[in-house]
């Protein structure tokens, strides 16, 4: 099956946003083992989306439409590829009163027009937004039409279009992925250790991701239920899970912070922070997590001597005769935010995060994390060379002193 | 003239990044008044290029690509589009001395396949990575290929691209641009105050955009020189600052925190921070701005009551009688955090950004922030019923932080 997305919006072309519904519509069609050839964007302008319509019916089983779905007079999606497939819209009347009973009733002629829909189609029911999607087959050709903001096209596409597209591919079989997530291993090094097993199976396939500074591997099966799915995935889970070690830090997860917060929940233990040049990025993305309340208690940014010593109670000799930069200084900052807080852990970090500010003896991407709790006391200096930029300096220290938050006291 | 980009890269089609080339060219595109019509993605396919670009070349004056300039057997563009326009390509020694320069000797054959280059192009220099972008124009098309990834293609569209087009379509002119930001008017109430100009001006012009809880307003004149267009530019940016009034935050800068940062050294006064809900949020927000240490101590993340109090010294009975989330708590933080650090001005936020700990009193979006200063305490309750998720409610509330330190401390 060959599959093509065709973006709707003269925003996209006037780059106001990315295309990222582009984005998640293709890994969700990676997932399902779809082909990807083309993703096409275009204004708000019925001939030039008739046009590229053309050319993707005769290219494309699959067309895969987001965005000109709405109430105004240029939204004209369904309208313009309705007319290429010879179809009529009606008023569809069920999803009109389903429109009422969302916006009450001072419902517009234009608000209307959502609710006109190509004759014969598939309505999409849209839970997150008012205008609904639709699909329908003609021509033999499969067409899917998705609303166009991501907080709706995601939904929309994981919850409506991924189960037809489902049916359409599996045979009435259905697949499924889990996501195993990794930190401290570049792509390269771990795909070299996975090589095998991604050129070899087939069901589960094994497919690797590069992220920020981290990885994913997705396994995804398909089987004649989820059941089945999940017990062909889950052995090929635990296997990568001992060629890679401790650098796995979860499956299906949604971040190394969810890990902490939910390890450290789980094991009843508490946490502040101490940072200096990451300025507060570990305490947000701590708080990013829901519930954090549960371990958290916050913590100290010590951008300054001062408060690295009058608040963290960091000694004037040790930032005299150290440095701010230093492991000395670390550890004095993680057991400073423990005492402080009355926390179980500390976690702390110092470091040159550029672009000014380093030397040769200290260079920008030196970086202390210091760690701090009963019987531990221990300092590491990550590798960040490949950083480079303050942004990705600050986000990866970041992200080691969560991970070490995870090796020193959930693996423990 | 019309413009047609076309991506190249199998990993945009397995939606492992968004196109954010893209949307960095369009932006660029619609500065210099050229029309985008289409974006094309297509992979590393040298057959399913060559359509796209045959159709390209029909609807399209300027066709611009990115990606396929490497050096693996995948990265095909040049050969594809050369061969698509009837050149050849040669192997340009200039370019192979300047990479030898770069990479040093052990150049492979692979290498040495990013400098071959269309017979007959322009060669836009790289100084970014090593393979060069090129330009040409055949059949009526002018064809400029530039490297895919974003820390190249960027500079490269800014540095080579941008002044070949400018020579294309301005007749010698040049275009130039500022940005105003604006910070606590929403899109549309600012394009309803601004409409007259957008739609009346012809040059400079000015268009809005919206971005994550703020606006910008690009105003874009064309002239013999760059003094000129600035001098037609600045009188409108003047004039829509009049309009507009204190919720415009600054011109061509980057963000709210680069103002408020620049604007606390220039006065010479010192800030600290004291974060419940938005959880270190503001403090990564003001250290993202290279050289804040001029202003910024630090501050606490009290996350927990037992940090609010023990560390902040907000009142157990304040705590007890008005709750976490108060204008009586906001404000002791806020004192508390200048008193701790010694700063000149004290900020705080405590709030329920949810989805959990909402209640019919303080509903989810319920925040308050505080401002502590020689003769001034003050707390405000921004509105944030439209931002929704958790991570909205953070960042509004961040931003709202911010812009009261500007307009509290900054204005006066």
């Amino acid at each position: 099956m060959k599959c093509e997305i065709i973006s709707v919006g003269t925003e996209l072309l006037l780059g106001e946003i990315a295309n990222t519904d582009a984005q998640t519509i293709s890994l969700g069609l990676s997932e399902l083992g779809i082909n990807v050839y083309h993703h096409t964007v275009v204004g708000d302008n019925p001939k030039r989306l008739a046009e590229v319509m053309e050319t993707a019916k005769k290219r494309s089983d699959i067309i895969i439409t987001t965005g000109g779905l709405g109430p105004t007079a240029d939204d004209l999606t369904k309208e313009t590829i309705a007319s290429c497939f010879g179809k009529k819209l009606y008023l569809d009347k069920p999803q009109l009163e389903r429109m009422y009973k969302r916006m009450g009733r001072n419902i517009t002629k234009n608000n209307e027009r959502q609710v006109m829909l190509p004759e014969g189609c598939e309505i999409l029911e849209n839970d997150w937004g008012t205008a609904p999607g639709c699909a329908f087959y003609a021509e033999g050709c499969h067409v899917i039409m998705l609303p166009g903001p991501p907080s709706e096209c995601t939904p929309m596409f994981k919850n409506r279009a991924r189960p037809y597209l489902e049916r359409l591919c599996t045979d009435g079989q259905v697949i499924r992925s889990r996501f195993i997530k990794v930190f401290g291993l570049g792509e390269s090094a771990m795909e070299e250790k996975i090589r095998e097993l991604m050129d070899t199976m087939e069901n589960p396939t094994v497919a690797p991701y590069a992220k920020e500074g981290e990885c994913e591997i997705r396994v995804t099966a398909k089987a004649a239920g989820e059941e089945e799915a999940y017990g062909i995935i889950d052995p090929i889970v635990e296997k990568i899970k001992g060629i890679l070690g401790d650098v796995v830090y979860g499956v299906d997860v949604s971040s190394l912070e969810e890990t902490v917060v939910k390890g450290l929940i789980d094991k009843g233990l508490t946490i502040s922070t101490a940072e200096s040049c990451t300025g507060g990025l570990i305490g947000k993305r701590i708080t990013d997590i829901s519930g954090c309340s549960g371990c958290y208690f916050g913590g100290v940014v010590s951008y300054s001597n001062d408060v690295k010593h009058k608040v963290l109670g960091v000694g004037e000799k040790t930032l005299r005769d150290f440095g701010a930069v230093s492991p000395e200084t670390a550890i004095e900052m993680a057991r400073g935010v423990r005492k402080l807080t009355g926390s179980d852990i500390g976690i702390s970090v110092t470091g040159v995060a550029g672009p000014g500010g380093g030397s040769e003896e200290k260079p920008v991407g030196t970086v202390y994390i210091g760690i701090s709790a009963q019987g531990l006391d221990k300092v590491i200096k990550p590798e960040l060379r490949s950083a480079r930029t303050r942004a990705r300096i600050r986000n990866m220290s970041a992200g080691h002193a969560l991970d070490l938050v995870r090796r020193e006291i959930l693996l423990k």
